[in-house]
């Protein structure tokens, strides 16, 4: 067999591609993850409370480079949630087919969910959260001692994971694409976390944060920490945060 | 046999995945895509030199939307050396093994060639053209007239290819990326590629341009655009951009 990322690549041609359920008039999954209310999310400071320090946007960019070092400062929950907001923020539902969000996806499809692996967030007990987007809170998911080691591990043992303020840990609900997209959702899902990491990157750079963005995990350890399948539900994307060093 | 992208990511698990040729002590491909230099290749105004209006990174973050409609303004030959500054400028060469630019990219691989449609830039003949990052320079690589005809035909038909002052095509050399992360590498590379498309809109935002992202394009006529084979060079991403309507 020709190896996979070849095959991959050349069966998610358009000619190759299966009718997506949207073109067979099947309807769309929902655009957001249930979640089942029991009082313990927390509310975040709504973005237009928050104030982060002005930045021009070049110079973002061009400071920009992969952090794997921090500081032992802690974030505050406003600029988490700054961060959250310029990752994932949700501008409008269009339900039920699309929401427009701080980035771009296709077709509004914005297929992720976020997970945070908090270690030093003033005001919050260090744990594994999920950001409802929608409601713009966070939900808490693992809050045991020992998730902040979990999680290194499955990123492979890198170490700067349990040392980040917060590591950021994006899934893919896949058929939030493929329903428009059929297989070629596997590839837009993989372009869309680009861009949401890098609006990390950069929003990262405002408050005085490194990032790093990490593409190498345990995908199965990874999927089990977030209750997610591997499959349906996958771990797609991850990034460490923290405050730079002086 | 179960589905092409669920097999993909299957196969593309740490667990599952071949030696690199890194791993196996091969010799690194270059950092960029050879070019016979034949004196037509255009030198671009340097980074320094470009003074692109002041511009916050929030603002830029939160009024990004997907624009397909474009004012008849073309971008000056500064404008479109910003945007390929600010989506695959390169900072350092660290020879022979990676390059630092201002974008992030897995393991520095940067394992793309940025190719444009030019239709409105002043002083640049309309035409297909290849950034040369390592010197900043464009090299005309088809300026026939009817290639933006061409191009937007391999992209569907979308007809604000035609209509964008610039379209950005980016390729991918899959081996600079598998060369260190094997098959794992057509995973790593579309993440890399949101990174620069992200960068591109914010940057956009900037100069008073709207960008679209175009993840839906013809493999085969698009490789064939650009001269490339399809699999060893592919084009993974490509975006519209022009000036935005008053």
């Amino acid at each position: 067999m020709q190896k996979i990322g070849r095959t991959f690549m050349e069966m998610t041609r358009y000619a190759h591609l299966p009718p997506s359920d949207q073109q067979r008039g099947v309807t769309p999954p929902p655009l957001e993850k249930p979640y089942h209310d029991d009082g313990t999310a927390i509310a975040l400071p709504p973005p237009e409370s928050i104030a982060p320090p002005s930045c021009e946007l070049r110079e973002a960019i061009e400071m920009r480079s992969s952090v794997r070092t921090y500081a032992r400062d802690p974030l505050t929950i406003e600029e988490l949630a700054y961060l959250l907001w310029a990752t994932q923020g949700v501008i409008e539902i269009v339900d039920p087919f699309y929401t427009k969000r701080n980035v771009p996806s296709a077709g509004g499809r914005h297929s992720f969910e976020t997970y945070l692996l908090i270690n030093r967030v003033e005001g919050i007990v260090p744990g594994l959260y999920r950001y409802l987007a929608f409601s713009h809170r966070l939900a808490p998911v693992d809050i045991r001692s020992g998730i902040s080691d979990s999680v290194m591990n499955a990123c492979l043992g890198q170490p700067f994971v349990r040392s980040s303020a917060v590591t950021f840990i994006w899934s893919c609900i896949i058929y939030r694409m493929s329903w428009r997209y059929s297989e070629r959702a596997y590839r837009l899902v993989h372009l869309d976390a680009g861009h949401l990491c890098q609006n990390l990157y950069l929003a990262g750079e405002q408050i005085g944060c490194g990032t790093c963005a990490i593409g190498a995990f345990d995908d199965e350890a990874m999927a089990e920490l977030i209750h997610a399948d591997g499959v349906e539900e996958f771990v797609i994307y991850a990034a460490t945060v923290g405050k730079k060093k002086a």
